[in-house]
């Protein structure tokens, strides 16, 4: 009987300490495919590589581990490595862990949490790891024993249909991380987004920049998690639909 | 006392005909600010530009009306509009009319909707529209009655908060639309999603194209509304959290 296959991407590139982490706990429990972007990719979302083709480049053909880069956005990598590079039916894939939070409304610019959702259309259980450190060499130690557990119970259970998790880790404390709790998107935004400069030829450029404005801090959302030493585990769906709306609109739109 | 005004932005590109029309319309409402892509963004989704600064080229100003194109992705272009270029705060932001559709799933791809959900979160009342014609010369001479009634309808009552609306029209029959209904997304997903080439060099490359699955053509569904000649208008909303699996996770995951 075969091993799980678990597909692994991410939104930093296939060569960031974060996926090496994830790859290595994914190895204990079955083989493994990695298809990860080129080069960084934060802040591609959903999107998708319309105007021009895609190149995937082999970096690793091991036993039980196939290592791959491909030049889309990661999104395009769940649909690629699905379509033509995993030797059989995945039953998981896992995107991370991220450098830097996808908590709250980051989920939405995501690229990571943009493959997760994408692997949740595809039918696939999926799950989304982040650290709250942009750090290049960021400790993920303290997250291990975690998403060995979640990785555990997903294999074992299964998700909800069409359901799959965004999973936050605070920086630790010195006395570490105070457990999981499984809670909503707070409502937050970026404000002040641009930063305008001017160039040695007297014409502007914008960068993009801003702060993190997050007033929903009641206890179930995922910044008071975080913000209180626990892991954050947000269930997501891909249908923007707001069900609860729709009366409200007909009567606007027809009265 | 000021007008209303409107900003305006798509995927499609600063020049494209659906923005004109759209352009055209909203006039009759307000001033307008245009910024709209300098190319073609579509499957931009929601993704941001990190990795570079952004341009800005104007492209005409006259009396309650300003145009720009912006080298960003349609969510750059809502943030740097509001932020830089819009002469007051706006009091509704448009988005599209795209060539193409919007409908269902494709509402996560969309940079037409990227920029309408960006709106959103940012406190704007947002409506994105979408035509079911790629063609450069479609025809959107029917939807502008439609166009100008939810115009007016939402400068009037404003929208419900943290609700955007995502408006499709069908490709009109001989008997033209039939009205609108509102609506939730279909759930639907692409399948075969990768073409593979060989290059003159012989390595290989990956086109994106592949084909729409919707088995969910339920009454209330906006997939069903289109394929019957209505205008589909779904409320959307910027949260992905499922909140109904939250207690079903919990048990997944501690048990």
């Amino acid at each position: 009987m075969n091993k799980p296959l678990i597909l692994i991407t991410n939104d930093d590139g296939f060569s960031s300490k974060g996926l090496r982490v994830l790859d290595e706990v994914a190895q204990e429990f079955g083989d493994v495919v990695v298809m990860a972007p080129e080069r960084n990719s934060s802040g591609m979302g959903h999107s998708i590589t319309t105007n021009r083709p895609l190149r995937v480049r082999t970096i690793k053909i091991a036993d039980g581990l196939q290592v791959y880069a491909c030049d889309g956005t990661p999104v395009d990598c769940v649909k690629i490595a699905t379509e033509y590079f995993c030797p059989r039916r995945a039953d998981l894939v896992l995107s991370g862990i991220n450098h830097g939070s996808n908590s709250s409304i980051n989920v939405i610019y995501s690229g990571t949490m943009g493959a997760v959702v994408e692997s949740t259309i595809n039918g696939y259980d999926a799950v989304g790891f982040s650290l709250l450190d942009h750090r290049d060499d960021a400790d993920f130690e303290p997250c291990i024993p975690y998403i060995r557990q979640i990785i555990g119970k997903v294999l074992e259970n299964g998700l909800p249909t069409n359901v799959s998790l965004n999973v936050n880790f605070p920086k630790p404390g010195t006395d570490g991380l105070k457990g999981m709790r499984i809670c909503r998107e707070a409502q937050a935004m970026w404000a002040d987004s641009f930063e305008k400069r001017i160039d040695p030829n007297g014409r502007p450029y914008w960068w993009l920049t801003g702060k993190f404005i997050c007033d929903d801090l009641e206890e179930d959302t995922d910044e008071w998690a975080l913000a209180n030493g626990y892991v954050s585990v947000v269930p997501i769906h891909p249908d923007y639909t707001r069900y609860d709306a729709i009366p409200e609109v007909k009567n606007m739109l027809f009265n």
